[in-house]
């Protein structure tokens, strides 16, 4: 106990010190929850309740079909797109809002296959989240492309033995199991300096890492609405590119919302000037108002305010883990050094799903991953590092009593 | 005066008899509102602003990522398309609920080239609604095939010239424009006989035609969630695949959701042996539970009553223009036959666009397609007869006093 009351007090002085311990507040979370999966699921932001409920019974059923002039629903995708580039270090008009993260990194694999068709490799990062696998494995089968896998330990020996013959790389900037995060300015001149475009997905950086898109020259990138940008189940995905790559970039999944002049009803396609030509069909507008209104909560936000706190959150959780957590045979699979992580630690252990089972029964909500990583993800907007603290007591009070190899832990449920 | 008594007491009379009068209740319709416009963006079913409450503030709020599987979001895909599967003569199991009507497209395009890899032709429509037109194209790049231009007149004749090499043909049952409808199990029919495939495109049929896909043998269709099954702004698409298809069906967006086993995180991709293999990024949860409660309007209703409504309902209209509309030039677009038409009646006209916008401000709801298309739909379950004679006063009331020269009407807006 006396352990447990030092670093409770620890935590909770860094807790009044925290410039964004405000933001908590804008967020619903529920009684008794410590919420430790922002990473899969964002928590939802107060606001977005009523503004959904205006958007239904006012935009959609007052005034219909002209809300999408009156109601600016036409521009959305790029409105939040531009919300969503200030987060990411890129100009605004670099990001949009449409699709699903994997049909968005089909789009730019297509991209980057039609801009180079004489370089015949995509490099993929095996253990990668697999999505990102199986669409660069078709969008290679389309474009008679091979694929070079590489891991996180080799991919600099693998973008050297690609040499002259590297069209694309597509890589996520930070790893779904283990947080691990690479270094997106060093790996991406590599990529370039053989002539391949880089393709990263952020799918577990932006909003908790001060990503900085421009600044490290990056050719396209990818990204989910619902996890750290809290935009609700299934949010929008958006995807970036960057501006000197517009005027060139095609991609086969051509549509009417990415036509030159879509309301012209032409029969043969044009794409758009702008990165409008990256959109398909209509915008799905309910989720993407949802998005928009969750995004506020970031409005005006210092991201490296943002990671700076991503890492003392994380830093702590690792270090109660050395002293409480560790002994009962949990191993770390997150790296020790700050700037190598996300926002994210994970341990693996063999009975990791009942262990989470039980976790998530007393209100510590992780994830589990298959085969052994328990997944714990730090929103620096609303986990305190109290959170921290109570998160580690409770799993120290599961692994103590073996609680957790009661039977209705045992059972195998697919979780997201 | 005493001509549109009469009418109006006809319409009332049908109105009286109508089995399907007591559905209007069920929609949130404004005051001094004729909404003419349900084949472009349905109205709002009242019960889906407090479901979608629910959703965000308990689902989301409170249960947070455990909704996926204790609020049941992760089979939403195919329970939606259960949903749609009962009202377009199709197996629960042959549609499923995703993306948009243009990429659901794509994979049936790409699964039936893929199928079929020696037959080189897919035929089109020209003049059908632009985003089939583009995506047919770029698949037929992507897989080496070629393209025939049909129109609505010689579609027979197309099929025949491309005999035994024709691989697929995409079609719009109902035409967007002109709301004519083509014999689906004809046409599909004439398609199988010279071993081709057939892709019907359901967007201006669903929730008002008796479609039988089963009956038809129809291979492949896909439809809108938006129009007039009411899901709401950028509502989700579907896509039906008869079950005979499903082993082999292949196409290039490999997800993860369309995985065998998708919470294995395996590397390599194996399709899920169903209909989930269309399926790609995670789920646009919000929109489908909205379309979801939407479609509990129709739930246990007769498609065929549904229709049977829809032609009474363009008839009147078409009888009303010819005596109190076609003097002042506006030409009848849609077909007179009642089974040759969906459930749209179009004019055209020189000056359609500022008519349109001069009746929108009198509260008459249709739309305008370029370049001089004026649209009007009738969605049966929230349309009366009543309507129609009170639109057909005010349009005639405009033609009549030509308020719709004035300047305001005549700037031009993009409208979807």
């Amino acid at each position: 106990m006396t352990t447990f009351d030092s670093a409770m007090r620890h935590a909770q002085s860094l807790d009044a010190q925290d410039p964004l311990a405000s933001k908590r507040q804008e967020f619903s979370l529920p009684q008794g929850v410590i919420y430790l999966d922002g990473n899969s699921l964002g928590a939802l932001p107060k606001s977005v309740a009523s503004r959904m409920q205006q958007a239904i019974t006012e935009e959609w059923g007052v005034g219909l079909i002209r809300s999408w002039n009156d109601a600016a629903w036409y521009p959305a995708p790029q409105r939040v797109g531009a919300q969503i580039a200030a987060m990411v270090g890129a100009k605004p008009h670099e990001v949009i809002t449409c699709d699903s993260t994997t049909v968005n990194l089909f789009k730019v694999l297509c991209a980057a296959a039609l801009a180079q068709p004489n370089r015949k490799t995509f490099i993929c990062e095996e253990g990668n989240f697999p999505t990102d696998a199986y669409i660069t494995e078709s969008t290679a089968a389309l474009y008679g492309k091979r694929i070079l896998l590489a891991h996180q330990g080799n991919i600099e020996e693998v973008i050297a033995q690609a040499g002259g013959d590297l069209c694309a790389v597509a890589l996520t900037h930070v790893h779904y199991k283990t947080g691990r995060m690479l270094d997106m300015a060093r790996v991406t001149q590599l990529v370039q300096a053989q002539g391949g475009r880089m393709i990263w997905d952020l799918a577990h950086s932006a909003g908790v890492i001060n990503v900085q898109l421009n600044a490290a020259k990056v050719d396209y990138a990818v990204g989910c609405g619902y996890k750290y940008l809290n935009g609700g189940p299934g949010a929008p995905a958006y995807v970036y590119v960057r501006e000197d790559l517009h005027a060139d970039l095609q991609q086969p999944l051509q549509g009417w919302h990415g036509h030159a002049v879509p309301f012209a009803f032409e029969q043969g396609y044009r794409p758009h000037a702008t990165l409008d030509r990256l959109l398909v069909g209509t915008a799905s507008q309910l989720s993407l108002i949802a998005l928009e209104e969750a995004l506020r909560v970031y409005a005006g936000l210092d991201m490296q305010a943002v990671r700076s706190k991503s890492k003392s959150l994380t830093q702590l959780f690792i270090e109660l883990y050395d002293s409480h957590i560790a002994p009962f045979g949990l191993e770390l699979a997150s790296p020790r050094q700050a700037s190598e992580r996300g926002s994210q630690v994970s341990f693996t252990h063999a009975h990791g799903y009942p262990i989470m089972q039980a976790l998530i029964a007393r209100g510590v909500i992780g994830d589990f991953r298959a085969p052994d990583i328990l997944r714990f993800g730090f929103a620096p907007l609303y986990v305190s590092h109290e959170d921290c603290v109570k998160a580690i007591q409770i799993l120290q009070e599961i692994l103590q009593s073996q609680s957790w190899q009661q039977d209705k832990y045992q059972a195998r449920k697919a979780v997201t």
